[in-house]
């Protein structure tokens, strides 16, 4: 192969592409999510995805999540558009994960406000290199939120498990 | 590219591995079943799943999925393990399947006896050149199962979502 001074095509390092998300009860609005932010990363982008610990959704929610951290985590790296996930720390800051992980691009979800005001405020503090990129919901349907899944499930369920 | 008698190496045709479920509430447990079905068609095995229909499980068990059937085949097909994802016949008829497909290999999980019983039978009387594969129960854990999600969301949430 032909060498150039600096970096070759073939060298030239992936556009890393950072989401998150605690995605508990996997659903199509998850997959969606995390497609739109890989492009966000323009071809051939790696998304990385951080998946929040047991312990960080249970001091923001007051609950832990139905599915233990592992399987979340090794569901969501199963996913075809995922090449890579890993949880989060257990006392969660982004400006950590930015500094370590050094992505291009970040992408939030429409309901992840919190994270994107950190993101936001340590960006423009330091002045990091990132894009931030704000994804928006997948269509309109009911079952593109974990809690409202968890809800029909109750409706419909009622009486039957006992 | 040499031409050889018949098929050369290229044009072999991939062993297709059938697999199936209604995979409403996507957990890790569905993933090792497809993951020991695509394992048993060899090396470069083509994973076919077939995706219960809403009305197919409503017969059969007496409620629709939670998800509806495009959100869950679209969702088995985002897995890295799926090379394609179909809905079935509303009047699921698995030797039709079977006929279509053309399948090598046929994967049937540990709780699909009444899938199970219905290929043996057909397989045996059509003396169909198909291998029938059941794959074992992945771990002990408790949330291999939709039903059991079902019911810990159920009671974990009971009153919260009032």
């Amino acid at each position: 192969m032909a060498k150039h001074k600096g970096k070759t095509m073939n060298e030239k390092r992936r556009k890393i592409v950072l989401a998150s998300g605690t995605f508990d009860l996997l659903h199509l609005g998850h997959v969606k999510y995390l497609e739109d932010a890989k492009k966000a990363g323009g071809e051939d982008a790696k998304l990385v995805v951080i998946v929040a610990r047991d312990k960080t959704v249970e001091r923001r929610k007051g609950g832990r999540p139905i599915m233990p951290e592992e399987h979340r985590r090794a569901l969501v790296e199963s996913l075809k558009v995922v090449d890579e996930a890993i949880l989060g720390y257990e006392k969660f800051d982004i400006g950590t994960v930015i500094k370590e992980l050094k992505p291009d691009v970040i992408a939030v979800g429409y309901d992840q406000k919190e994270i994107e005001k950190q993101v936001r405020k340590f960006v423009t503090h330091d002045n990091f290199p990132v894009r931030v990129v704000k994804i928006g919901k997948f269509g309109r349907d009911e079952l593109n939120s974990s809690i409202k899944i968890k809800r029909k499930i109750t409706e419909s369920y009622k009486g039957q498990l006992r």
